[in-house]
């Protein structure tokens, strides 16, 4: 018996449902998923944090051991100070994960205690991103299948005043 | 709480370090670690599979919950008979990545139960596989950093035999 | 207006829904599509070229123009013969990019009126590979949904021949 | 016989010989090939989009089936605008492909009419990209060999101008 | 015997013990080892180019046969004026690979006398860059490991200032 | 001044005119170049080591500085019997360069003295390989532009013996 919590971090600008797949896989693997808005990597996001923060609680309300938080600051620090064993990262594609294979030998060399885990996304969400979503959702493309339905019209309504 | 059985499958011909490494750091993170010696994959293998598991055995010795195991047959149908949710994967390079990455999206689909989980490898090992200590030893190399101690002697002996 | 012929080159052994939704969407932008055997490349097929024409006359029936032939050669000779003017090909991932990437290079230097055309796999035949369906077929998993419906059974059979 | 139309999307700021010979072997099979500069991509481009079509026109002059159009908004509603059946892109490397990949897939599922064709660009145009020759011909550097002939005093005049 | 030139440039903004093994590594192979500071290639560099240089200088300090240089314009054209037979690359990992690859092709057509010649990281600074080590030094984290001793404090000391 | 010597390890079965690039280049760097062919490696050569040697020699015979010889053991054991400096690598691609890397490290590890320095292919050489040349000739395909001129005869008839 283990009780490991893990992390999955990320802009969440906004959610996709690529993210909420990864983040409902990793809470049968782990007694606690914490998911958390990294608020330093973003430069001009479309969302505010808090917003972020109110679409992922929406998203994962269902499931019983995820909470969300935010953070500014070194994912490493973050993750001894909740105590966690585990990061979690959905890999799409090689790109992906030559970045994030880096990402993971500096968070272990910063801090030894917790590893990265990588999961694979499901095939359906392998082109899907964050950006892409903005791009398509700006030029009044339909991204009704890329983003949860709870927080759907949000992000539509944001994206379609953005591109005026 | 979770108590979650993961499965750390290879050829293990012979096992290395790097394997080593992957298993302890599986068994931090899940309840129970299986290591599976797969018997249908490997052609013309260096050691008997009995070989092989006495040899993950010494090695793992240490660790109270990791067993060794073997099979003949699907990853994901053996998965399913442990009732595992995990399969643990170490991630050296790109090469790797990309067959992985097929290997984990098959499994999911013959077996949607279990999820692929990727490790990156520690920077020491990057470049460490079983094959390379094979044709290292096999020319006189030295593999004694490359292979865990209780197994060194072993493994020379027989790199040796079979050059000649 | 143009009448273009285009060939889909493989060893097709045995043929998989992924290489059906190539040929079929390469059927629609060209005049003549030629489904090839390439005899020379497989050591030793699971299929006879004879077997392997056959399933492909019977999962390709329905669509008008599209033949199958079988080649022992150089695929850029091939086209030279039959006035070709695009090679299709699939892509499914990186290593196969590579690959069919020099293929292509070395092709157009041997013959160089013949473009080859890379298609990328649908979303849901990423991870499909003949050499896959072989080996989970081979060890009694289902295939079903990896190779056409007309041709299952005889494959199935097949596979399970051979593990024996 | 097949009249399908194909559409060469880009910046273009400004084209290079690479693009040029691209859009030369899709116009060899395609009916149709319409080169289009899509204009909400590039941020801060060399050149407007009226230079950009301008100078595809001078140099795409010579080729019969061939038409430059420009678009703001998806490619996959241009491509349904234009009942295209084939995108055309040409790959030089890893990178390339990474990307271009991605795009085809969610190209796919915005206009499912469309398919996605790659062609390799021809090795001694395997380093040349738009960027590069931007760069380079800022620097005071030889780009020449690089962009079609007849644009090629506009190109490198605005470039040194811009250099500044 | 030769008496080659070889140019180590980049950034180096700051300087990281991965470069620094790099510039030793090459200064036991050729002759002369120039360190040059491409000055139009950053941005909005953290530090100018005579902090740099100065940087370089200190850190190069017990290297007999390396020179510290800077220069605004293209590495082709340096490489000509300083007579250069080889610039040094250090690889990380894959995509560097891509990158570099096509600036080698790119500077071999501009000047035809200078090899770029490639070496692999260490595998300990496998994870190391200058914009990590930024990135991690304005969040506080340790970056001790990261950066040559002699200007350790220095480099700390602006990072945080910048972070402010 | 330096007086490194250099190795160039290969199969070279046959020697082509991409290999013989690299041979080149290295001899303008290095003060010794000794192309070795390492006698291991391949399964069934085409060509003995004997005849490959020979082959070696002619087109290097213009050459001055560099001499051919064989070795059956490790290549970090070769380098450090003839004291070489550099091991000399050419890279055509990413495939390439993945299994180059984790060899060059493994060789770092194994002799600390050596350096794999990587040479990029000249771009009409980058679809180039032993592998290919032999298929390509043993289906009667024109070879000529991918081996030397003086041992072509040779290998052309070698190869379609060998197709019978």
């Amino acid at each position: 018996m283990k009780n490991i919590t893990a992390i999955c971090p990320g802009s969440f600008d906004p959610v996709t449902v690529g993210h909420l797949d990864i983040i409902s896989r990793a809470s049968k693997m782990f007694g606690n998923v914490i998911v958390v808005v990294m608020t330093n990597t973003t430069k001009s996001p479309c969302f505010t944090v808090e917003e972020r923060i109110e679409m992922l609680r929406k998203t994962t309300a269902g499931i019983e051991n995820v909470s969300v938080d935010s953070y500014y600051g070194l994912l490493a620090d973050y993750a001894k100070k909740r105590n966690a064993g585990a990061i979690i990262k959905g890999l799409r594609a090689m790109s992906d994960f030559e970045y994030e294979f880096q990402m993971a030998l500096t968070n272990k060399k910063l801090n030894p205690d917790v590893e990265t885990v990588f999961l694979t996304t499901s095939v359906q969400n392998m082109y899907l991103s964050s950006s892409m979503v903005k791009q398509i959702g700006s030029m009044n493309g339909d991204i009704r299948d890329f983003v949860p339905d709870v927080i759907q019209d949000e992000i539509i309504k944001r994206l379609q005043e953005r591109a005026r």
